[in-house]
């Protein structure tokens, strides 16, 4: 099958617009992703006809509205390679979801000098909730460093886990350098040590096919707005063991089976650590989304961003002026670079977008990465599903033309 | 002004279906409201034409999402009556909101046999938070009843007040009974002992103009689904000196200012407070339903549910086998009632659904105020401002019909 992009471009509204006069050549993808029409509709026909709240009535409108959001938690399970829906907790986003699994499942088991291993190229929604755990407990983080080529050893990572290890937690795919980390074998040597692992995959659901039944991650994110679905939307993928570890996180209603003045006792998970009035369409939405991924196939999106990366990886080499950083034989379709000489990502930026080309400028939320690669700020161009050689094109022209204002 | 309920019916394209072959009489507002199609419009223009994610980015689609998601913190601050926006902090609703003041400022602070003073009709949202302080570090709950009335005495919650209390948690409107609580003496008496209070303001902000900067509440909690806006959103007002004493919830991007391996530092308040990327597109939505909201004008909208409620209320005490449950002359457009006799909570429903009537049946998460009223489920119709004298006409219909049935 022929992966027809201009068809998939065309489902997606904003990629029609122009910013500062010039066509978007919308590359911020890992930053969030644009949304296809039929998850705006989605939205549109949940407000406009079905729309009440959840689980707690028994009215048309509420019963239609549970329907809708209860099946989102299957679709999910299909996408993520789930056999178990009841493993899927809703959440707002990794963030929530991370932070779920820190106060839920991590502070009421750890002690001073437990350690948590993680990676140095971690997003900071997956170590900010560790360094809670430091402050507030004394764990122990210990650091797993990425190579000069953006590659992360697994053995590294399994020769960081000790006896008095607690949990791994590592992204399956860098947010800043593309790579695509090989989670399986520290995950096997992890639980060979009893040693429980925490995935942060917020970046490789949207780029790859996933079965997390096969990985066997213990917790495994993701995050809705990445996905081509609504902000505010997402998910953890908890197996059954761990979540009979948890404590509550959120307290308030739903997770709950009964409130007395002396006493409450919970609701069985998911839904548990699902509190309060969710994000009832935000969820909707996100079913809409995954299944519109799983209409085009998640391995044509991958075998389709695989040759845009092919194809950017050869034409940004031709810019000898340019730094890329990381360049690993497992790079997705994330790109961070920086210019030699004097030119700072942010007005990279903002010359590229005057010439329609959105991009990142910053630290993209890893900033034990960029002191550990010796940087300030990069510039990131990361590609979606409906990116196309032409966009790689007008990103290299655009780079171009900085070249010649800053050189 | 005469208001134009028909005009304003018009604005919410839900109200036009049809359930069941009847006109849809939604009073199930008390749950979630219906969104105007200005709320909707908004969310489309959103993800069609000006999405992208807010504050790290610098190009323009990420300025201009950045301008129209901050732009909310100063309407909610308008419709709120708060006059610094700062105060102001993005929540995903009113659970998410009292967890944040549970988590971040309440346990940190808290010891052993340190009290706090709650009413038995707050929600669970409002309960269930207290008690895992209770659970995990031995606070005391003390509950204060309210009458047969549904009336809550506001000295009997200052009594409660004692040397030990460390705050008072409290609706400023029954979710069940409809009552408006008098929350002002309180918060004045507590203040004048050291004792900062914390109003669950989900259901009055619906109902009436709120000037928070005059109510002086250290803590108010509103919920955007409540207000007309989309699930999912919501905020919280916090006193700049609260906010000052609280350490951060949630862990992730925006909410630092640097991470290192071994260090991490925070954000300004209120970023602090607002960990990873935020529900967007929500905020947004939810800025559009307070505009709409305070262009109707909230004394209209209390001045037609006031005329709504006085029509109910004489209606329903008409029929001489329903009990309401609470006759607060400071009673809001909020009904709870059980049929004499056999009939279940979840029957009456379900026959007033076959009629097109919306209504909820349960506990309303509010078990502790159900116990107090020694029922185990009401019947709820709750309105909100497209509610007509009419819809109550049907209510009463279909409430006959049930008598019938079930007599």
């Amino acid at each position: 099958m022929t992966y027809d992009v201009a068809k998939i471009r065309a489902d997606f509204p904003i990629l029609a617009r122009e910013v500062n006069g010039k066509p978007l050549v919308y590359l911020d993808n890992g930053a969030s992703a644009q949304k296809p029409q039929v998850v705006i509709d989605t939205i549109t026909r949940a407000y406009s006809m079905e729309y009440a709240n959840v689980h707690r009535g028994l009215h048309y409108l509420s019963n239609l509205a549970t329907e809708n959001y209860e099946a989102v938690r299957g679709i999910i399970a299909r996408f993520l390679g789930v056999k178990d829906e009841h493993e899927i907790v809703f959440t707002s986003g990794t963030t929530e979801g991370i932070n779920l699994v820190a106060y839920g499942w991590a502070m009421p088991r750890m002690q001073a000098g437990d350690e948590i291993v993680l990676t140095v190229a971690e997003h900071h929604a997956n170590i900010v909730p560790w360094h809670f755990l430091r402050e507030r407990q004394g764990v122990v983080l210990k650091w797993v460093d990425v190579d000069a080529n953006g590659d992360l050893d697994p053995q590294a990572v399994i020769d960081a886990i000790g006896p008095k290890t607690k949990l791994v937690a590592m992204s399956h795919m860098s947010n800043v350098l593309g790579t695509v980390f090989d989670v399986k074998p520290v995950i096997d040597a992890a639980h060979a040590q009893g040693v429980p692992v925490l995935v942060d995959g917020s970046q490789a659901a949207v780029h790859m096919p996933l079965n997390l039944d096969a990985l066997g991650a213990d917790f495994y994110a993701i995050t809705g707005h990445k996905l081509y679905g609504p902000s505010g939307s997402g998910a953890m993928h908890i197996k059954a063991a761990r979540m009979a570890e948890m404590r509550p996180f959120m307290g308030g209603g739903d997770m709950i089976r009964e409130v007395h003045r002396d006493v409450v006792t919970w609701n069985d998970p998911p839904m548990k650590f699902e509190a309060g009035t969710p994000g009832i369409v935000q969820q909707i939405g996100l079913g809409a989304a995954l299944n519109y991924m799983m209409g085009v196939g998640m391995e044509n999106i991958a075998a389709h961003e695989a040759r845009l990366t092919a194809y950017a990886r050869e034409r940004l080499a031709g810019l000898n002026w340019l730094t890329v950083q990381g360049n690993s034989a497992k790079k997705g379709a994330i790109f961070s670079f920086t210019l030699d000489g004097a030119a700072h990502a942010h007005d990279i930026s903002t010359v590229l977008d005057k010439k329609g080309v959105a991009v990142r400028a910053g630290h993209h939320c890893a900033q034990p990465l960029m002191e550990h690669m010796g940087v300030t700020a990069t510039c990131r161009a990361s590609f979606a599903m409906y990116n196309t050689e032409a966009e790689v094109d007008a990103l290299v022209d655009a780079l171009e033309l900085c070249h010649d204002l800053f050189a």
